[in-house]
């Protein structure tokens, strides 16, 4: 029985020998389904067939799911310690608020199912990799913590110099200074949808000072993240070595 | 004979020390003299002139490549594990399908001559730098992988997201999720066309938010990607350097 | 007596073991406040209680100001030094303006209530690791201004191209060299607002060879500054390490 | 009289040590004024002391560079190597043109005075850091070449991919596969101007796929770039470390 239990308990974390990578392969299709689903339904003119497909497809999604977390409950070491850490919550959340509102519209109750989607983070469950980049953020947060101001204070003051260039002549565009701060965010993150541009001489003089000074700050902490990484990946790589013979 | 035939061959491969490059030279023009007639010939308003001239450059097009290959399959050490090889099929794909078409019109058949482009792969051939930049692609596979799928994570929970914040002020450009992940793909990869943005006061500080954390994610894998391919040539040149005496 | 000044002194520059980091994150929180009371005064349309909140929360934040300046003053070991060090003057200008315009009316003398935003500045004091990052840049700022002048370079010929191949075809977007650097500025940027872009076949073909050789020429300085600030750290991490016994 | 020959050199040469500077930096501040002048004589509706100003401006950026290229030419070792050395042609571009053109109207002959723009190089003679960068390419560029038609590939792969999703849908935009290439730039560049771009759902799927794959490959050369002027700086400084006794 207990050899029965073990077994389970290892196909459910993916750590059986024979069957834990085909589950953990069927758990993450399903979550993916799950998500698919969720974002289908949020389109217009959905034919009935269509409906029911997708409302079947939610049953299914729910039934692996709940069964899922009774299995890990039932089969875990610790149960208790199960049903309270990040993943067992995490697991919860997956298919309760669903089962709860499983009788009402699939469009009705948004919000409520929007918790769901903490299924996605399931995704990340098997790679033990994600590990090894938070470490190397973490070794860094200092760092990232410094540019995050540098970034706030870039955009800021660059929203209130555009406001001070363009709202004369654009009133209706450069309204205030919140409405600056979008243009900053579209334009040092180099999105530029067009909606919210300057026109005077001396905006656009003062965009194209902004954008040498801004560009830099803010595409810094990409290429310190990468550092971090790989000087973390070769530091375990070498662990790897020195551990051999 | 066997002297000849082993000529041809290293012309062929671009190994002859006075024809290979030459050779290659020749080769690569023709590639894209034909990747050019293919685009020109989608141009509307083409003149019966140039439809002509368009029409021969193909058919000097389909000989050479032709005649390439046949000549390696005459040529090779051993011709059948030539043909069955990528490069083979390549080689045979280049100039078959335009061969079977050639009766018909140059606008016809478009689908099918697509698969023609496969030549613009001849172009990689003779670089053996190539294999220096897929190993180091393939060292940090698992990496990119982990990469990729928080990128669709990212562009996932970000279409939801901007969906609730806009849907309602926008229910024409937001209409459901799928629409709002065009967003997460145009705004998260910095193109930002300028078809559909936020314009609730919400939606735009959930853009920033987003922005700022969505650019670090989706541009470390590029730094990834240059580390390697750095630690890989200097690894390369050192192992040149230890061979030396 | 000296005692309390010097514990009071510890407490303003965040240094006092127990209310030290308790002052500091006041102090940056009331930074943040004044600086959104700034931008929130812009907005049009705000109700008599709205512009009464935002006053009072002036009134608060020239307060403290004032109140830190005149503390600092009074506890500092050397008054007349820190009353003439840049953060001394800084912190002077943080509220003296405000004081002075305290009577008139919120919306007015913007001009000179943009001084203020130099409490923006204090949020840097506290970060040690801004100096380290200053460092950095100080140690590559020969290779930042080179590729300062190849920018401009870059911008002012990719201007005076463009403007050959589209003057004619839009003479009223590309009206001169001037207005083409404004084209330079936002698409080797790749913000790319849309406001005036190519349409001749020329012009094209010119912006994409330019974003060829351009994008590469801009973003470089980004690689680095956070090379710089890798080696920076490391080699402080590594003189801690060699500190240890 | 041989003294103030090599004084002259040495001044003009910016290697003079008293003078050698400033003379460099008045040169770079005439280069500066030329292309300043350049550029505002494209504006339109110039009130008549605006050209006149332009124009006396213009003469005396002339007589400035032929003084420049008379004295070098008078005071340099070997007259007729510097009359036919790089710099010595780009000197007389400098100042010929607009010598012959100097009694015709400011704006007609533009092409002719574009050579002038020739002036700006002069701008990098005195950095040598320019060198190391150089030399810092050259280095890696076989692998630059490489991701040069790896960009070009991709680049027209995307072409033809969107041509076959949006011909149908948007005749007018994406015309034919050359007019999908101008596509493909302002979309992988991250440009986005927003006058041409997918509507429909496979396009749009399509489009965040190229943009996935896309991006990695082109953003790539930006690293190596960055990672090979590091390594050149490393060993240059260590080189003049290992000189110290």
């Amino acid at each position: 029985m207990a050899q029965v239990r073990n077994n389970l308990y290892a196909i459910l974390e993916g750590a059986h020998p024979k069957w834990g990578r085909l589950y953990a392969l069927f758990s993450n299709t399903v979550i993916v389904v799950a998500v698919l689903v969720y974002a289908f339904s949020t389109l217009p003119n959905l034919t009935p067939a269509q409906r029911l497909t997708l409302q079947l497809a939610e049953v299914f999604v729910i039934t692996v799911f709940a069964a899922d977390y009774f299995l890990r409950l039932g089969s875990a070491p610790k149960p208790l310690k199960y049903a309270f850490s990040f993943w067992g919550i995490i697991d919860l959340i997956a298919f309760l608020p669903a089962l709860i509102l499983a009788g009402t519209d699939l469009t009705s109750a948004r919000l409520l199912r929007l918790i769901q989607l903490a299924r996605i983070l399931k995704l990340t469950r098997l790679a033990s990799a994600f590990d090894n980049m938070l470490a190397a953020v973490r070794e860094i947060r200092e760092q990232l913590l410094i540019f995050l101001i540098l970034t706030l204070i870039v955009l800021f003051l660059s929203a209130v110099g555009i406001y001070q260039f363009e709202h004369k002549a654009q009133p209706d565009v450069f309204v205030s200074v919140p409405h600056a701060l979008w243009w900053s965010v579209a334009t040092l993150s180099t999105v530029g949808y067009g909606d919210i541009y300057p026109i005077t001489a001396g905006g656009k003089i003062f965009t194209a000072v902004i954008l040498l000074i801004g560009l830099a700050v803010i595409a810094v902490p990409t290429g310190l993240i990468s550092a971090a990484l790989v000087s973390k990946t070769n530091a375990t790589n070498k662990e790897n070595h020195d551990d051999e013979p």
